[in-house]
C-alpha cells in the first residue's frame, strides 16, 4: 500500500481512497480508466493501489466494452472510470449490453459539484440517472468532506453497488461522483474547506480506514424451489414421454453443469446454444448434446416428428430463430426457468414460468430423478440423433469443398486449443457458430454480446474477456468477427499494446453487411446502396497502427493460416475474404441437403 | 418522386413514406443513415426520395456527430436514422453535445413493436426516453396502420419535432418508431393486418398525401424586449463609463451581426470568443474586436486597469478561463442575455438576466444608441488596444522562432482561404485558437463542440459541417485536431470516401494528452501513467485505409505544408509533431512576455 487512507492531503483524495479501499477489500483487482481531469481523485487512488491493475484506454466506448468482456468472462465487475461530459455517454452502448446480457459492470463517472450543474460551466451535462432503466442501481454520491457519516455512507454505497451488480439479476450500476478542486493529491491546510483535519482518522477510525475486510459483507439469498415444487417438476419430467432441455445463452452465473446433469438424468436431448456454456465441455462425452438444430428444424422435417410434450428452458431466448419457431409450433408444455422471474420468451408460448436459479432448479430436479427410474416410452433421441448425424456429415463434406463462411466457424470450433475463450461477433459469426460449431469435449468458453446483439465494441469485449485469463498462460483468446464489427471497434485494438493483450482475430471480410442477404430487402433497389453497404476498406494497415500481424487468406487457405496464427506469438489478424452472396447460397444449399436426408 | 405515398404496399411503408414526405416538405434535404434491419421502412423511403440526400455511415456514433456538424453549420437539422438496440446508445454522445451546444438534431430510432419489448426478443432494449433530459421532445410513435387519424398524427408529429429542434432553445429531439414485419416495401394483400386497403388514399386523402407544403406550418415567436425595457438597457449602456461586450460561443441562430453593431454603436470593446462568429468577419474592419484576452487578463495586469462598470454578455460562457475569472473579479454589473432564460454564468456574478434573443436585444439597444450621442468619459479602449498590440506582436515574433502549438492555430487562422469552415477540436486546439487566432476580416466560420466539450466525434463533426457547404465549391473545410481526438474518431474518416467529402485536417500530434500539462496533476507520479498517456500510435497508415494524403511535418515546416495541403485536391492530413511540455513552457513564456510589456 503506497498510500494511507487516513492521511489524505485533501477531501477529494480522502473520499477516492476510501472508495478504492472498499473496491479492493471486496475483491476488485482490475479497473478500466479513460484519462480525464474531473476523475483525477479516483484515477490517482486506483493508480496508487498496489492490488488493483489499471487498464488504461483512450476511447471510453471501447473501455466500457473491455470491462464488459471481463465481467462476462469472470462474473465479477471490472469498474470503469470516466471524466464528466460526453465521456459518460460513450459508455452507454456497453451499459445497455450489460443490462440485457446480465453482466456485472460498475460505472464510476466524475461530475462537477452540484452548484456547477446546469450553470453553463464547461463540460457539464446532466449525468443524473444517465442510463435510465438500464442500471440496477444508481447513486449520486455526496460531495467529499471529512465527515464520519459521509465516509461510512460512501463505504456502504461501494458495498451495495458491488452487491447489486452481482445480484440475482447481474447488470450495470452507476455511481456519479461530484468532485471539486483540488482534484489532485495536493496538500491543503487542515482548516481549509477542502482540507482534512489532522485528527480525523483518530476521531473517526471506522470512517477513515474501514474494516479489515469489506465495510459490509453482503449475503444474498437466491430463489430456489420449495421441496413440493421440486417434487412436482421432477414428476413432470419423469412422466414426460418426449422432453427437451433447451439451454439458451446463459448469464454470468454458471448454471451449465447442473443443466447438463439434468439432461443426463432425464434422458432429454440437450439443445445447447453456443453461448449456453453447454455446446462444449466434458459433459459432451456422456450427454446427448444437440448443436445442429438451426439447420434442420424446418417444418418439412419436424412435421414428421412426434412433438415434444415438455420443454425445460434455461437462459435467454436461443440465438437460433428456427429453434424458437420450432418450440413455438410444437404446442409442448414449456417451462421457462429464470432466476429473476423475467419472462424471456418472445413467442409467448411459455406455459410455466419458474423463478429460480437455473442451477438450483436443475440440481433439485436432477437429484430427484436419480432416485427414480426414468423410462421413456418413446425414443426421443432417435430423430435428433439422425438429424445431427446428417447435418454434421454434410458440413464436414462441404468444408474445404464449397464456399461458405460457416466453414470458418466450423474449423475454429473444431481446432481451437483446449482451453480457449472464443468470442464471436453478432450478425453472422454468432449465427454461424450456432449452426456450424459441432459439440466438442473441450474447455471452450464461447461468448458473444447477445444481450442487445450489437456489432459495436466486439473487439474490446473479446480482449477484455481474454484479459481475464491473464493468469492462465495456456488459455487462448480467439475472436471471430466480421468486417463491419472490425471497423466499428478498430479503436479497441489499442488495448493490445496498451493493456498488454494478445489474441487471434479471425476477420471474415465480405465487404459489407452479409446478413442482409438473409432478409427480404435483398430483393429491393435500396439493398446495395443502404444495406449491403460495400465500404472497400483495406484493413491491412491496422497492422502498422496497432503493431499486430496481419495475414490475408481465403476459405481454402484458412485452416492452415489459422493454425499458424495460433502458434505465433503476439496477435495475428487472419483476414478471410469471402463472398457474402455465394456464402449465403451455399448455406441454403447445405440446409437443403440435410433436409433431403431426413 | 419515384414513389407514391398513397400507393404503399404495406402499412410500415405507408407510415415511413408519409413521415419522409413531411421531412422533405419541411425542407429537410439530407439525412444520415446507419444500416440496420428494423429501420428498413425509413431507410428505404429516404433512399427513394428524390429530394433527400442520404449520407450512409457505418458507425452510429460518427454518423450522429456528422449530423451534428451539419446542424451546427446550417442551423437546420439533418435527421439520423438507426436500427434498434445499442445502435441507439451510440448516438448519445452527439445528443448530449447537441443539447448543451443547442444544435438541431433529429434522432429517428427504429424499435420493435410494443409486444416484443421486455420480452426477451433479440436486439430489443428499452428505448423509451433513452436520452433522458437531453432532448427537447420525445415521442414513441404509434404502430403503423392504415388509419387516417394515425397518419395525420404522424404528419403532425413530424412538423412538431422539426419545430422543437429549431425552437427558442435548439437541440435534439427523439422519435422512436415501432415497426413490425414486413419492413421492406413488400406487397401485402390489402385485407392483411399489415396491408393497406385499396381505397385508403381515396377515403383519407389528407392523411395519405398530406398538403402541398408542410402538414402544419409552424410560426414561433421569439422573446424580444418590451420598449420600456429596451429603453432602460439603452440608458444603462449610454450611461456606462467603461463597458464591455462579451460574445461567448453562439448558438445556431446567428446573432453575431447585431452584437457587432451594438459594440460599434456603444463604443464598447467587443471581446469575441473564437466560437462567437465575431472573431472573424467584415465587422473586424470597423469594430474594436478584442481576441488576445486569454493571454493577458492576468490579475497582475488588470489590477492596474480601471474596472469596467457594465458587461453585456451574449452566447454561452466564454471558452477562456482567464476571461471568465476577470469578469468575475471586476465587480461590474453583468447582464447575461439568453433567449431561453437559461443562466449560463457559472461564476455566479451576473446581476441581470435578460430573456431575449441576442439579436433582438442587441438590435433594440444599438438602434436606440444611434439616436443618441454616446460620450465616454474614459477611454475604455485604451488599455485593451495596448494589450492587444503587445500580445499579437509577441505571437507574431514567436511564430517560426519558438516551439509552441499555438503557432499552428495562429498560422491557420491567418492563412485559411476566405471563405472557410474552420472546425477545432476541444482540449488544446480550441484554447489555442482562442489565444492565438488574431481577429481577421474574412469569412471564417469557426466551430467547435463546445456544448459538452468532448474530444469524441470531432472528425465527423468537422466533415458534417463541411458537407453543408457542398453547394459552394469555393469554401474550404479545415479541421485542427489533436492526436487523442484523431484516434477517438478515426472511424469518422470513412465519410471522406463514403459521403464524398474533402477537408484539410491538421493533426497536432504530441503523443498524448498535452492539456494535462496545464493542470496540477503534472506534478504527481500518476501523470505519465494515467494522464499524459503516450500511445505511440503511428497515424500514417490511415492514409491507406481511408484513401487520403498524409503529410508529416514539424512546426517549422508547417506553414508551407499547410499551404500545399490547401492547394491539393482531395483530403490531406497534415500531421505536426510537437512536444507538449515544451509547447506548454513556451505558452507560459509568451504570456510572461506580454505581461512584461503591459
Amino acid at each position: 500500500m503506497t498510500w494511507d487512507v487516513a492521511d489524505a492531503p485533501n477531501r477529494a483524495t480522502l473520499f477516492a481512497r476510501a472508495f478504492v479501499d472498499e473496491l479492493a477489500k471486496a475483491g476488485v483487482d482490475a479497473v478500466c480508466v479513460a484519462p480525464g481531469s474531473r476523475s483525477t481523485p479516483l484515477t490517482v487512488a486506483l493508480d496508487d493501489h498496489p492490488e488493483i491493475r489499471v487498464f488504461s484506454h483512450l476511447d471510453e466506448r471501447s473501455a466500457a466494452f473491455f470491462a464488459l468482456g471481463r465481467g462476462k468472462r469472470t462474473g465479477k465487475p471490472t469498474p470503469i472510470v470516466t471524466t464528466s461530459g460526453t465521456a459518460t455517454a460513450n459508455l452507454h452502448p456497453a451499459v445497455m449490453e450489460a443490462d440485457r446480457g446480465r453482466v456485472p459492470l460498475v460505472v464510476l463517472t466524475a461530475d462537477r459539484p452540484p452548484e456547477l450543474r446546469d450553470s453553463g460551466a464547461n463540460q457539464t451535462v446532466d449525468q443524473e440517472k444517465l442510463y435510465g432503466s438500464a442500471v440496477r442501481y444508481y447513486a449520486d454520491l455526496p460531495e467529499p468532506a471529512a465527515e464520519g457519516r459521509k465516509l461510512r455512507s460512501l463505504r456502504t454505497t461501494a458495498a451495495r453497488a458491488l452487491a447489486e451488480t452481482r445480484g440475482t439479476k447481474p447488470g450495470p450500476v452507476h455511481l456519479n461522483f461530484p468532485f471539486a478542486k483540488p482534484l489532485e493529491p495536493t496538500d491543503v491546510p487542515p482548516d481549509d474547506p477542502s482540507g482534512v483535519p489532522e485528527d480525523f482518522a483518530e476521531e473517526h477510525p471506522l470512517a477513515a480506514v474501514g474494516r479489515d475486510g469489506p465495510f459490509v459483507s453482503v449475503t444474498e439469498g437466491r430463489a430456489a424451489l420449495a421441496d413440493a415444487d421440486a417434487d412436482r417438476f421432477a414428476d413432470l419430467v419423469a412422466d414426460a414421454d418426449r422432453g427437451l432441455v433447451v439451454a439458451g445463452p446463459m448469464d454470468a452465473v454458471d448454471s451449465a453443469p447442473a443443466v447438463a446433469d439434468l439432461a443426463t438424468a432425464s434422458g432429454f436431448p440437450l439443445l445447447a446454444d453456443p453461448l449456453s456454456g453447454l455446446r462444449f465441455g466434458d459433459h459432451v462425452a456422456d450427454t446427448p448434446v444437440v448443436g445442429g438444430y438451426d439447420a434442420y428444424l424446418d417444418e418439412s422435417v419436424t412435421r414428421e416428428w412426434p412433438d415434444p410434450d415438455l420443454v425445460l428452458r434455461f437462459g435467454a431466448s436461443p440465438t437460433s430463430k428456427p429453434l424458437r419457431k420450432y418450440l413455438a409450433r410444437t404446442g409442448a408444455r414449456q417451462v421457462v426457468v429464470d432466476p429473476t422471474g423475467e419472462w424471456r420468451e418472445a413467442e409467448f408460448r411459455a406455459t410455466d414460468l419458474v423463478t429460480a436459479e437455473g442451477e438450483s432448479f436443475a440440481r433439485a430436479v436432477a437429484d430427484r430423478l436419480d432416485r427414480e427410474t426414468v423410462t421413456r416410452t418413446v425414443d426421443t433421441w432417435g430423430p435428433w440423433a439422425r438429424a445431427e448425424s446428417a447435418h454434421w456429415d454434410v458440413v464436414t463434406d462441404a468444408r474445404g469443398a464449397e464456399h461458405f463462411e460457416g466453414a470458418v466457424l466450423s474449423t475454429v470450433a473444431e481446432t481451437v486449443p483446449d482451453p480457449t475463450t472464443l468470442f464471436v461477433s453478432n450478425s453472422m459469426p454468432v449465427r454461424d457458430v450456432d449452426r456450424f460449431a459441432e459439440p466438442r469435449v473441450a474447455d471452450v468458453t464461447a461468448l458473444a454480446n447477445r444481450g442487445a446483439s450489437g456489432i459495436d465494441g466486439i473487439t474490446s469485449s473479446a480482449l477484455g474477456a481474454g484479459s481475464a485469463a491473464d493468469g492462465d498462460e495456456s488459455e487462448e483468446t480467439v475472436l471471430v468477427t466480421g468486417d463491419l464489427a472490425y471497423y466499428h471497434d478498430t479503436n479497441g485494438l489499442l488495448a493490445l499494446g496498451r493493456c498488454d493483450q494478445e489474441a487471434t482475430i479471425v476477420l471474415i471480410n465480405n465487404d459489407g453487411g452479409g446478413i442482409f442477404h438473409m432478409l427480404p430487402i435483398e430483393e429491393f433497389d435500396a439493398f446495395e446502396r443502404q444495406f449491403k453497404t460495400p465500404h472497400g476498406l483495406d484493413f491491412a494497415p491496422t497492422e502498422d497502427i496497432y503493431d499486430l500481424s496481419f495475414a490475408r487468406t481465403d476459405l481454402d487457405g484458412f485452416p492452415d493460416c489459422f493454425a499458424e496464427a495460433l502458434d505465433r506469438e503476439g496477435t495475428t489478424v487472419v483476414e478471410v475474404h469471402t463472398d457474402a452472396e455465394r456464402s449465403h447460397r451455399t448455406r441454403e444449399r447445405l440446409k437443403e441437403r440435410v433436409l433431403d436426408r431426413l
